[in-house]
């Protein structure tokens, strides 16, 4: 029987302590996945941290942002034995009247790595297999090379289960296209990505950070116009906004904002830059409220959108966008040993970092 | 020389002054309508007391709410001259990139009577003649029966021009469906018309109010549960919506709220009904800025959408929903005269009124 070692949350606030355990028989219609990488996301920092509860109750094994192998599988799900594949962050039911409806982000019976069960900051982790995106051309090494991107290989793929995704579909529902003007505030995990697919949709993009390692390494995202929002006051940033969509050529209104920091002052400078016709993805969460004039949605006949992660049904196309080279993710992606997770999540979440940090088991089983 | 008779703001909590002058020859895209009702708008009162700032600078006469006939016209409007019209509250240019990309309620050059130039609080008022709403089988007389509800006459159907457009716009921006769940936050002028087209659309609707005569009246707008929102706390009033829910067999997901109040603790509630795939339209408008938890928009990949005013082309729609009877115009609305103005925005402002008040010339021009 197959064992799986893992750093499991206990409580809010306490260490990740280490477990060791045996898988549990499969059920039909799951699967056996071998961790490549599992990527650090504020997400778990909210759990371990903030108080944000994880559906499940605690322990848990936390890592939603996996890719790996199929070990092993269910009756369902036996065709599946040694694929590599991504595995989307949010697995939806796909039989519940929501998921039918096109739904699958708010199926309510939709399982979350490391929030609905156990994650995958482990070895080995058991998930349903419907859903997994396979990957084209990848071998039985996960360091391995992989398509056309330098440096590229499964692990670094970890990414793709939430990150990229979910700007993908951020980006996509916005419906921002070439010759828009797209303004990304957070040019973190999520918002490098939104920032390069707004600039591969052909958007003029500008990026707003407060880490100056983000705004001096923005131009590598197609980002045109890198700000700190703290050094200006809102309606001077909003005027630096404009010069530049004027000088892109992009329409004075009808602007796209992706918030992706997540905090209450990004939250409020996304909302300060809304004009007519503006749309605004929520992409960052944080369980602060802060004051915002919801009212300038209707004087501004603009739009505020969430988004949850991403439909499975996108994931192919998210992965060949990665595959093909054409957005990067080995330049913002650190692959570093699980056994470091504790100092992993200590500088995520001071901000040491300045890529998403996939964590890499290796060496765990032999110990 | 046709003369108008009317009352303008000269400054913010001044009384409304009295004017008489002659019309000024109309430019060759413009007309002149003698005016048979104009509706007090909460928007109204946002100039007058709230500091609202109108886009024509002061003195301006105020009303965006017109029905009338069209008595004289320019050149490109000749056709127009005898007709019964609803003036829609935003008129746009019709001729930029944004009205001919299907958004024409962020015209830049749009007119909005009472706003970008003098209004309806008068005995006459020249417009741009593009986008006046003819009214099938209206004669001469603005106080003849009209369409098929009792009582309803040209004078009434002031309140298409904003009141009921803009609910209607909201209600089909929303995608509300018939078996749908839709929750009215603010019986007032324009959630009277969003509940009822609601429940025209086959929503089972909750209406929400801190008035106990709309709760009363909430039954004749198709209201199948009406509470006071503050008699209850946020989880309690969360749970017996979703009792209401179950009973009328609607979704637990994908509710349709519709803000309506124009107030923080309006804008709290709609907030704190925020659920998975929940629709969220702010219809109502506040200076002020409540605290959001806006990261639930993410967490429950629910959306809110702005609504400003009503496209032109919706307005024969509109209009017919209301000529047929299927919108109750009348039990909602009082006709008063124009010439207690001073007196009808006190009333107004202190919710004193359960109708949405339509004035009515009449007498002035023998003064």
């Amino acid at each position: 029987m197959a064992k799986l070692e893992a750093w499991q949350m206990t409580a809010v606030g306490e260490p990740l302590s280490r477990v060791s355990r045996e898988v549990p028989a499969l059920a039909p219609e799951d699967v056996l996945v071998r961790v490549a990488g599992c990527g650090v996301c504020h997400t778990d920092l909210g759990f371990l941290h903030d108080g944000v509860r994880t559906r499940h109750p605690l322990p848990l094994i936390l890592g939603h942002e996996i890719s790996g192998h199929v070990e092993d599988a269910g009756s369902r799900f036996a065709s599946l034995v040694g694929r590599a594949v991504v595995v989307p962050a949010v697995l939806p039911c796909g039989e519940c009247d929501l998921c039918l409806s096109g739904r699958p982000t708010i199926c309510r019976a939709q399982i979350m790595p490391g929030n609905d069960r156990d994650g995958g900051f482990a070895t080995r982790v058991t998930l349903p297999g419907r859903f997994l995106c396979p990957v084209p051309g990848a071998g039985e090494d996960p360091d391995a090379p992989i398509g056309a991107a330098k440096g590229l290989t499964l692990r670094h793929l970890a990414v793709v289960a939430d990150a990229v995704s979910t700007a993908f579909q951020a980006v996509q529902r916005s419906g921002v296209r070439a010759g828009d003007l797209a303004v990304v505030v957070g040019l973190g995990g999520v918002g490098t990505f939104a920032a390069q697919l707004a600039a591969e949709a052909g958007a003029a993009v500008v990026g707003l950070d407060v880490d100056p390692r983000r705004l001096e390494a923005a131009g590598g995202l197609g980002v045109g116009l890198a700000l700190d929002p703290r050094s200006l006051p809102a309606r001077e940033l909003r005027a630096r906004v404009a010069d530049f969509a004027r000088a892109a050529r992009a329409p004075a209104a009808g602007w796209t904002l992706f918030e992706c920091s997540g905090t209450p002052a990004g939250q409020q400078t996304a909302w300060s830059l809304l004009g007519y016709g503006a749309t605004l993805m929520v992409v960052g969460y944080t369980l602060e409220a802060p004051a915002l004039r919801l009212s300038n949605l209707m004087a501004f006949d603009a739009r505020a959108l969430g988004n949850w992660g991403c439909a499975p049904e996108l994931y192919p196309a998210v992965l060949e966008k990665v595959l093909s080279g054409r957005i990067d993710v080995v330049s913002h992606t650190a692959l570093k040993p699980l056994s470091e997770i504790g100092p992993v999540f200590d500088e995520v979440r001071a901000h040491r970092s300045d890529r998403r940090i996939v964590l890499v088991p290796g060496g765990e089983e032999a110990a």
